[in-house]
């Protein structure tokens, strides 16, 4: 792995990267009609941690992947991600004040816009990978591997789950899929639209897969750490919602202790099955670093 | 233009053929999440005229274009049109009841449901057209046509416009600029689909775009004259609604006479834009002549 000098250097000019694609890919706030794009741009700018573009940008590394290829999947997963967002946050799902520190969508504008604005920002992912600047098969696998991911196969069908669970006793293997169509999905696409710009091997793509299905699971385990044990003011949104809506989490279903093991030990799987890539997955290795031990 | 008989029969095959390919292109109501997928294809397949799968099929019989990639752009089409019902339809936006004479989804459902139904056929549709089975390019094509026909510059953003506009003194310029992106976009891009399918030269398109700008036109009109005329049972859904929310509409504005008039006129400019492709034409002319003709 890389120092943590030369990481945080990565990560300050790739979170740089995706904020500058983001504007340049979305439409500007002074398009007609100017209220639905400048809510667009709110819920897309409002700041985030960015995993999702990092991860295609790290994982667009590992090969010879087009800049232009790598932005504009970079922009299209967090305009998905947002639209994701933008929708739960909404009274008829998870009825949320705030989000990244600021009013939800629907707070700082209303709802009828906030349902506009998760729906354009949805169709507009797929309209920045169809226009963009690279090959034509790799724009339309990475359009197969979005659409995969976010549908009724993937996100959205991890929300319809995650609706039908609320005061129910899920277990475990019905927590993971749960987690793994909600929020792996789209996590493990990042990376896989990084590996597709990057032109890699079934092989390559393989241990991508491995990497990112670990990264997943983490990933979701330290969100129902934080939940538990963090702050509003520190996680950007209301801490503790889970708990109070009785839903099941790792941390209820593991215990706290086992919750922080497991994960500990995802990440380190996830770094394992990089191994055949060497140096050049130094960022992704980071990444997985970054996720279990992140704050927020 | 062909015999009625033979229009009836050509109307008869093929809106038996976007049925067939929307119950093959649909993911079936046992696949997990089993009541999303179900309330996926409550949306989907509930009825409807077809208008915008009859209008892929019409122009695709220009030119050479694969059945497959018809059906998969009629199907795609038709389920970002359904999600737009379900979401226009949601206690947020229109708050109704019924539509297509059954409950709306919100209603025979939930509302979360209803949402992630919307979210989850918008994502199908992109899917559906990234994994056709005809060439990589009239892909691209197609899902870049629909994408900015349904968007924030297309059908998302004219809702948004629509929203704006209640209670306002909306000129006869700014409601057709809000139904050329409400409703019109997506119309033309039917039209534009099946052109693309059909592999259609420049000069063609321009032609079909001309076609489909009166076509979208003349349908709004005559959906503000029904709206005023016929009543909900004919309708299956609510009528009257506009003059209720006191939105400015094509009868408000011209009267229904002239709004009459127009259509008919809108009606036989589609029709002449099409001269040039003579017979092959017919169903394209015909679907003209029912669009200005129906009763509901």
């Amino acid at each position: 792995m890389t120092t943590i000098f030369q990481f945080q250097e990565w990560l300050t000019n790739h979170s740089e990267r995706a904020e500058t694609a983001l504007d340049s890919l979305l439409d500007s706030a002074q398009t007609t009609p100017k209220r639905l794009h400048e809510a667009m741009r709110y819920a897309a700018q409002g700041g985030g941690k960015r995993i999702r573009p990092l991860l295609v940008y790290a994982a667009g590394s590992l090969g010879d992947a087009k800049a232009q290829a790598l932005d504009a999947a970079a922009v299209a997963i967090e305009c998905i991600h947002a639209y994701s967002l933008v929708h739960d946050d909404l009274p008829c799902m998870d009825d949320d004040d705030l989000r990244r520190g600021r009013p939800t969508v629907h707070k700082a504008f209303d709802e009828a816009t906030a349902l506009l604005v998760g729906d354009a920002l949805q169709t507009r992912a797929f309209e920045i990978l169809a226009n963009a600047q690279c090959e034509v098969d790799v724009r339309l696998l990475m359009i197969s591997s979005l659409a995969a991911a976010s549908g009724s196969r993937g996100m959205a069908g991890g929300q319809a789950i995650d609706l039908e669970s609320v005061g129910k006793t899920l277990d475990l293997a019905g927590l993971k899929q749960m987690h793994a169509m909600k929020t792996g999905a789209l996590l493990s696409c990042a990376v896989e639209l990084g590996g597709i710009a990057a032109h890699l091997n079934p092989t390559q793509m393989a241990q991508l897969q491995k990497y990112s299905t670990a990264l997943g699971l983490a990933f979701q385990i330290v969100d129902d750490v934080l939940d538990a044990t963090a702050d509003s003011q520190t996680l950007g949104k209301t801490a503790g919602k889970d708990a109070a809506a009785n839903k099941p989490t790792y941390v209820t279903l593991m215990g706290l202790d086992y919750a922080q093991q497991q994960a500990k030990e995802l990440q380190e799987a996830a770094i394992a099955s990089l191994t055949d890539f060497g140096s050049k997955a130094d960022a992704l290795k980071d990444l997985a670093l970054l996720v279990v031990n992140r704050a927020k």
